[in-house]
């Protein structure tokens, strides 16, 4: 019989216009129950941020992941707030020429009324993705990795215990408040590696670097758990590593959710306590 | 009398390798007591990370605003998986050859066994610093904003019911658990602009991106309130638009501090119920 967690199709449904949150099927654990139900996930796809000049240069300037909406504020708040226009140069904000295409919602062009110094030197690069689309986002993705190998078939109980064992050993998190934590855990629940960092993407890093470094790659019998929410960048990472089973204790992103069903990862998010849901490939969860 | 919040000096304490944890004198606010307190922060400082190919060309790859510690993993799993590097093309990883220097330890180079296809059409640069150490960083501000003005005094009890005025307007967080929000509020603690996106430096952006359209910048009686933690790219981002209060639901990294101090802007941090601490310029909370 056919998932209907995985009938959605290969991307979550976007409107033309890209919308603020995204309806998708979720698989949901609270204990002993499951239920197959629809969900709402915040929406993250990539702009980009171009510069219009009075020569009639146009630049680009950043891509950055952000959920749609507010657009031309972004761009200008963006350009403002890391120093390339001040407070009295936008001449006008508008989409990309090009209609009919989802990108037209992600290139945003602020015209400015005075050339503007040179900032080639800094790069504002605000993510590593080279898209202006979610897609193609995920294409790009594709010529770094294969989809991961099956992988192991956990429990829910094996799932619901992981947090714990994070919190245990997440040292500074304790002292500070202040960080992420990444792990990640063998197929019987065994913490391997943790790592902690103000940046969730660092600490990411930091545990696939371990690993690399131990020759230990691709982790194709490792979850990884990371202690906030999973973004496209996460599920990116671990792709690229091998990982088949991702466990976010806040929500996952739309595009997070699009990207591991491409690449055959199983993602969960709001593990806490006994529950969680999942939002691709539940064929990895016992008994789902 | 000296504040001793503000005596630690100009920069927090850093050991000459910096440190996971970095210690900082805070006010503590809980209800009608006041202490004064040392308190620990999790270290922010930005790391470059640089690849030397056999030919001996080095390329600079990114630098990204991480917490000390695990630097070689952190480089190596950054190369691996934004793709740059395979798991087995590490044939060392350094710190930089200049010893003695705080940037000693910020920036990594890593030895690769192979010339590496090109990558610099894709820009890898994961904050917008140009720093290699987190002083740098803070002469870069320096460039871009004066110290913001003195702004408002406020009370105790208006700082803490900013929070709940966030969660009444949060729309899309209700929904999916998944957005990081900012909100600017008057100095009579009446919200006037919130914004939600997955990226909370996004979120900043939108909220200031809407005044700059308004024509309503310098944001000099504007108390600025994020729902997660402060790292330095959001006080960089208030200093610009000249925000004289920061508070956050979580707790500031140092260097977040660090740059508060340097540009005369309050930082309230674990904003929660009744409590809270300010770690920077007490002088704009009543009675301290």
């Amino acid at each position: 019989m056919a998932d209907p967690v995985e009938d959605a199709g290969e991307r979550l449904e976007t409107a033309e216009r890209p919308t603020s949150t995204s309806r998708v099927r979720v698989l949901n654990v609270d204990g002993g129950e499951r239920h197959r139900r629809s969900d709402r996930l915040a929406t993250e796809e990539p702009m980009e941020i171009r510069v219009d000049e009075p020569g009639g240069e146009q630049r680009k300037v950043a891509v950055t992941m952000r959920t749609p909406g507010h657009d031309f504020e972004l761009a200008a708040g963006f350009l403002f707030t890391e120093g390339i226009i001040g407070p009295g140069d936008v001449r006008g904000i508008r989409y990309c020429d090009v209609p009919r295409e989802e990108q037209h919602y992600n290139v945003v062009t602020v015209a400015v009324g005075r050339p503007l110094p040179d900032f080639a030197a800094r790069s504002f690069y605000t993510t590593s993705s080279c898209g202006i689309c979610g897609k193609a986002s995920l294409e790009a993705l594709d010529v770094q990795c294969a989809p991961v190998a099956p992988g192991p078939v956990v429990t829910a109980e094996l799932l619901t215990a992981l947090p714990d064992e994070l919190r245990r050993v997440q040292r500074v998190f304790d002292r500070t408040g202040g960080l992420h934590a990444a792990a990640l855990f063998d197929a019987e629940g065994t913490l391997r590696t943790s790592r902690e960092d103000v940046g969730r993407h660092n600490a990411v890093d930091k545990v696939v670097g371990a690993e690399l470094m131990a020759g230990a790659l691709p982790l194709s019998d490792r979850i990884l758990l990371v202690s906030g929410r999973a973004s496209f960048e996460i599920v990116q990472k671990a792709a690229v590593a091998g990982v088949p089973i991702i466990c976010a204790v806040s929500a996952p992103s739309s595009l997070a959710v699009d990207a591991a069903r491409r690449f055959g990862i199983t993602v969960v998010g709001f593990l806490r306590e006994e529950r969680f849901n999942v939002y691709s490939h539940t064929e990895r969860i016992a008994g789902s």
